[in-house]
């Protein structure tokens, strides 16, 4: 049985709640919160003349901005190593399938990787994260993951990193990726970077895979984060230059033309002019990175007064507390498991998040996954006032959420007496 | 290897050919070949307040209205027995992971049911279409190759049917419709009914295998056909009501949520929108209907002309000659294969189709598919004119690639001399 994606989930039951009149804060889904930048929709307009379905790759104008968007970053890319997809998830599903083998992920990471490995029928290797950051596995026990899982007959093939991550809101460190890239290459992987969030870094830049194992990493990415684009469905990957890169291109070009066809031919457009990074695209998505780190680090604030560990967030809008360290105060309460934080946050306080099982955590874990971007207000003059704000923190709506949030985690954390239950 | 499907891979090679300078007669690809109904690409304009991902089933909305749609079709449903997704493929793939099980398939059958079988590491039994139609085994061949297939370890899951058919064109009378249902639901089997097609019947209506096997049948259709959206990408299905219908609605959303997300939401308000069957939607699928069915009997009449084989088209606009009669006629010109023949065609007088064998047939069968639709024009303009035109025969572009093709045909076919090679 696949379970709906837990994040897609709890996004619908938050929709159901609402429209049964429950006033509940939402921080259990990874939606951008931001309205669409300027000139965007007007791309649409011309949609008729846009009919026929074109190549399964995209069009020669959309994978020509794609490669120039990637080596302006500082990654030389020609147009024959793109591949658009309705959103970057159906690209790691036939990554996953193109590629071939077992899967081997970080602990935690997004709900979906395990889920499609698993609807293709391959082992999944999980292997915790280091304290610094998440989105890729911890190097020492990496090596030793490995070992064990060839020693009980997988094949390991594919290794995923996020980088910036979801759901820990972090950026791994130059040298933890380099030293994962090491073991992969030693251990013959392909490295599938999933690099959604890495335009939606707080400060600087997020050092890619390519940049240590060029030849056998695989980036995806899209339009839905940076540029609040999930209902619009437009994603894509860059494979290698070199034999194995062409190698995969054409095989994910087969996989792609079985399954879904191509992007949208209209879709494809506003790739296309997106993805030249024309000025207010720039600078709707410069917006959207001080929004998120400003919400996020207020946010993160409130998580570090109870006590809990949580990382600080470096990328994108979202925030992976551990309320280990409050396991007492929790027990008094009646909550000794992640699911059961969430629905304590969820029943007593209208607050919405995911457990960290859903990221492929131990149910004991006392971890949240907080996207805080749907702070940001729940109508469009809201978002698009939180985007520019000077002090969003400070707009009533959101200062109002702070607060709540605060009291939320205050009320189920504190040590004095265990609270009737509501 | 997963080699691109095979008819959007002779799309691309057209493509290529004609960016090269050559003139190509395309009669490879199935695209619908008309205009954009009126009134669709404003409904596009709204799309900057639908950025949101959504419910994965679809909004409610479109939903709503893709019930409506069944139910005026005689197929009472609910919207809770809706999905949409980005094109029937995804639909289509996502269904036979669901439903579990080998996968059983006309032979011919569309090119890309067995590619997703084998991509989802599943079985294909394939079975003979009878003489009278394709897009449903010949039901006395399918006991047979049912109990054949179980008797070699196969797990039969899913019976596959298309009807109206690609690539016979032909709409499978009402007897052989039940006597196949009948034979699934003895074998245990769910029936995919593919009708992508079936709002393109030339004249009258088409028999779903609901009507007989109503709790075990899962419709999937879409836009891209009757509308000639292809390149927009909304596909839509519907599961059986009952418990068995409820549990695949509930795994089928559950394997859409990891695979895509959902539609994009533009989309969906265009789904919402034309599948309430609005007047000026309505016309424009009848007159594409007529358009095509036109074509097609002018193409049908050429064909025939030459001895081929090539059952009568009744729905869309694709023909499926078989070129057995004129064996000895085409072996004098070094042409054995359907793949052989293809390639003169192609090489010889610049017409582009598809052999049998990317069908499923052997190689040795002489059989083509012919897309008829490609010839109503290459500009929006001619397009437009075929569509209105009460003769769209007489079009002088149609005219002259009608010609041409018979021509070609006839060169190829006569028993009177070998002809030299160009």
């Amino acid at each position: 049985m696949t379970s709906p994606s837990a994040t897609l989930a709890v996004d619908e039951a938050v929709q159901a709640l609402r429209e049964a009149g429950h006033d509940v804060l939402h921080l259990g889904f990874g939606e951008a919160g931001v309205p669409v930048a300027p000139g965007l929709t007007e791309l649409l307009a011309d949609a008729h003349l846009r009919n026929g379905y074109g190549p399964v790759a995209g069009s020669p104008q959309a994978r020509a901005a794609a490669a120039g968007w990637f080596t302006r970053r500082g990654l030389s890319t020609e147009p024959g190593q793109i591949l658009f997809a309705p959103g970057s998830k159906p690209l790691l599903f036939a990554l996953l399938a193109a590629i071939g083998g077992d899967v081997v992920l970080p602990r935690p990471s997004w709900v979906s990787y395990a889920a499609q490995a698993a609807l293709l029928g391959r082992r999944v290797v999980t292997v915790p994260v280091p304290a610094e950051a998440g989105g890729i596995p911890d190097p020492d026990l990496l090596e030793q993951a490995l070992r064990g899982a060839v020693a009980e007959g997988a094949r390991p093939g594919a290794l995923v990193l996020t980088v910036a991550d979801n759901p820990t809101g972090t950026i791994a460190p130059a040298e933890q990726v380099e030293a994962v890239c090491a073991i992969a290459e030693r251990h013959g992987l392909a490295v599938v970077s999933d690099e959604i969030y890495a335009e939606l870094s707080h400060r600087g830049t997020v050092t890619s895979p390519v940049r240590y194992l060029a030849e056998r990493t695989v980036v995806t990415t899209g339009l839905s984060k940076s540029l609040a684009l999930g209902g619009w469905r437009i994603g894509f990957a860059r494979t290698p230059s070199g034999s194995w890169g062409r190698r995969l291109q054409r095989e994910l070009t087969g996989v792609a033309s079985e399954i879904w066809s191509s992007l949208a031919a209209p879709m494809q457009a506003v790739a296309a002019h997106a993805l030249d990074d024309p000025p207010e695209v720039t600078a709707h998505i410069a917006a959207a990175r001080r929004l998120h780190a400003r919400i996020a680090a207020e946010v993160h604030t409130r998580l570090r007064t109870t006590g809990a560990l949580c990382r600080p967030p470096g990328a994108g809008f979202y925030l992976y507390p551990d309320f280990g360290p409050n396991r007492a105060a929790l027990r008094a309460r009646g909550i000794t498991t992640g699911t059961e934080l969430a629905t304590a946050l969820l029943e007593r306080h209208g607050i919405a998040t995911l457990p960290g099982s859903a990221f492929g955590e131990a149910g004991t874990a006392l971890t949240l996954r907080l996207a805080t971007s749907l702070l940001y207000g729940t109508t469009p003059q809201q978002r698009h006032m939180a985007l520019t704000s000077p002090e969003p923190q400070d707009l009533p709506w959101i200062s109002s959420a702070l607060t709540r949030l605060g009291t939320a985690l205050g009320d189920l954390t504190t040590d004095r007496h265990a609270r009737p239950q509501s």
